[in-house]
């Protein structure tokens, strides 16, 4: 019976200690974005489904969750809407519905879940958030510059240590095939083989390049001028060709520019490479100590927007992988916050006084609490207050309440001090303030 | 084509200025039930069908939206989840699954997009946020009391002016029948009916008791009662039968628990009935000027946990109409925050500088966008820096940009006063600050 009761498969509850850990997480990105100049964006869970249908491959297409026609249609079996599978494409379609609203460049951030039919397993769910952050309408180098910079704050508030970029680009990429006179037709392979030099050997990555039809002397130069201490050796070949230049160009513009801000976090990685069919400029990708892979990753994709049904306009932009960063700091979490004031209720006829008393209180900001239970008993409550976290407990007992004084007790140090009702909130606001 | 581009029928974008709005609206709700000690709760988007069917009877189950199976189950056109309706279920599911781990009582609030596959209409969406807060494993009227003023604050909060509760008791309603001894087979049609007198006159509602078989006598009796300018006529009637005084006792006591908080916002409302299979205890109801129908609503519900599958519990709480009262406020909107400083680029030597600027205002809280446009004259740019709201704008020409100074506008006068570039930085965070 256990199992009628869980959320559904690949989906989390996420209780109060968990909530107030990723809406801070969230806030703290946020904050960043803002300081950019980017504004929030909210799509709608769904969209139709021929809106998505055709953007993310055979494969991401099987993962779209589909919503069943409603009414009379029902019966057909048809879906004609399905859940957001990215926050990519609704951009896309905000700016087709409304371009002549939003301002130009359109700056933007989102926040929201996403919903994808994956196997569930670890550290992978069916509805996760997204972090998502683009400039739809400029080619400007100063877009790609303050999309990294956006993206380098956001994961310091986030609190990410010892991260690093690694920045390429599509033309440099372009030219190492140029410089290395690789065939047209195994481009693709080659790239997405030296991807790979991240995770095998040299000596693996030469082997899948030969088993992929590339001479084996061109396989090891490559490598060797890839996996070199000296940055120079793939500057130089890439130097030796135009779209190479071009590359190099555009690698070093966004260095110089975000030279200082960064502080040596970005390294030119020239076999970087990152969705070959989506960016066309500057790309990115940010890996850090005990993450495998990235954390987050961005680049230029100027073709984007038109081809996920937009107008026709240059673009940038970045996304960090909250949920991984979530989950690698689920350990850290500090308690959840407790109560400031627990109020202990031992008298009906005191209850008015207490609820007045609380209101007092919590109009000063403080977080408080009454007793909700059925004990009459002073040591139940006190239970109840300390497993509240709560700060300190109030006391009034029906003598206590017919002298005008209330017990303030300290629930740290199990310090009690009777004081005065009228002048109980300001005591307690003030206490709570020299904390 | 345009059609093509919009979000589904009764699905919203909201765009930067709604977004904060809207957020703005919700932050200071959580902040209000924060204060009461409510913990926030998020679950999935959406539940397993088989705990959404059956919940919310014929005409509700017709408005779930349903999500097709996938893979191979796709063709069977059959589907096995739903997107939540309502934030209740899930409550009562999240209290099955995570019973043992949850502070009892427990004390939640929710704040959520639910989907329902209404007829899009004025102010009726698809997709809305729900605000709803609840207790749950509590008997105290202490919590009935608590849900109330955290519903006042929440409300005050909101910003809505001269809102007033209407509370009454299903005891009181049961006291109501016995004593005017209505028939047992008529009580569910006379309560509809009382429910009216808000919107109805008098005459026609007695004409409508007539019609569903109550006496003339007894329709004018009690409707005479119920709109008295007297409210001691209905409490003699209710003082003479036994539920009818343990429904006013129940109103009494939190009348007499909320009276100081809420200054006369409170008041017994003999006439007023919602949802009779729901509510077991105390009910309320809030109206403010300018609405038709409630803005906020809740009461007492001891069965219904049990009821949506969770365990057996008291429970109380209420729900605030968030999506009514922003829709009311859509024309009050400030101005959406423009960026504090807009940073003008003249001269490609100087973007590097620039970039460093406006890291360091970042850095002090400051929102900072860069030109990120093609144009090189400054007329354009400082018209880019005025349509994004700017307070400052920074002009740094290549003579400035050698001599180590720049140029600070302020938007509104348009003085501009020229300082050292290692200044600037100190300099407008101070006028931002002086504002």
């Amino acid at each position: 019976m256990a199992q009628a009761t869980e959320p559904p498969s690949g989906t989390r509850d996420f209780l109060a200690a968990e909530v107030r850990r990723r809406e801070h997480a969230f806030a703290s990105v946020r904050a960043a974005f803002e300081r950019y100049g980017f504004d929030p964006l909210q799509t709608p869970a769904f969209e139709r489904l021929d809106v998505l249908t055709g953007k993310y491959g055979d494969e991401g297409d099987k993962l779209i969750f589909k919503i069943l026609r409603r009414g009379e249609h029902e019966a057909s079996g048809e879906a004609d809407l399905a859940l957001r599978y990215d926050l990519t494409v609704p951009l896309a379609r905000v700016v087709a519905t409304h371009g002549n609203q939003l301002p130009m460049p359109y700056k933007r951030y989102a926040l929201g879940s996403v919903w994808r039919a994956d196997r569930p397993g670890r550290g992978r769910f069916r509805e996760f958030t997204q972090c998502d952050l683009d400039t739809v309408g400029s080619s400007s180098p100063l877009a790609d510059a303050e999309t990294l910079l956006a993206i380098d704050d956001g994961l310091i508030a986030l609190g990410v240590p010892e991260f690093r970029f690694g920045l390429n680009s599509r033309q440099a990429l372009f030219g190492l095939l140029d410089a290395y006179r690789i065939p047209e037709q195994l481009s693709g392979r080659v790239l997405i083989t030296l991807d790979k030099l991240d995770k095998l050997s040299p000596d693996a990555v030469i082997a899948e390049l030969v088993e992929r039809s590339l001479a084996e002397d061109t396989s090891a130069a490559l490598v060797a001028d890839l996996t070199s201490d000296d940055p120079d050796r793939v500057r130089k070949q890439l130097d030796a060709t135009d779209r190479g230049r071009a590359g190099l160009a555009e690698v070093d513009r966004l260095l110089g520019l975000t030279a200082t801000v960064t502080a040596g976090r970005v390294v030119f990685t020239p076999r970087m490479v990152r969705g070959l069919d989506y960016y066309t400029g500057p790309i990115f990708e940010v890996s850090a100590p005990g993450f495998a892979g990235s954390i987050a990753s961005g680049g230029r994709y100027d073709g984007l927007v038109a081809a996920l049904g937009g107008p026709d306009l240059p673009a940038c932009g970045g996304s960090i992988g909250i949920e991984r960063i979530l989950s690698s700091q689920e350990d850290v979490g500090e308690d959840p916050p407790g109560l400031d004031v627990a109020v202990t209720v031992l008298a009906q006829e005191s209850e008015p006084t207490l609820i007045e008393l609380a209101s007092r209180l919590r109009a000063d900001g403080l977080r408080v609490g009454l007793y909700l239970g059925s004990s009459g008993k002073i040591a139940k409550q006190l239970k109840w207050a300390n497993d509240q976290g709560a700060r300190y407990a109030l006391l009034l007992g029906p003598r206590e309440y017919a002298e005008g004084v209330i017990t303030v007790r300290d629930m740290r140090s199990g310090d009690q001090r009777q004081i005065g009702l009228a002048e109980a909130a300001a005591h307690l606001a003030e206490q709570m303030r020299a904390r």
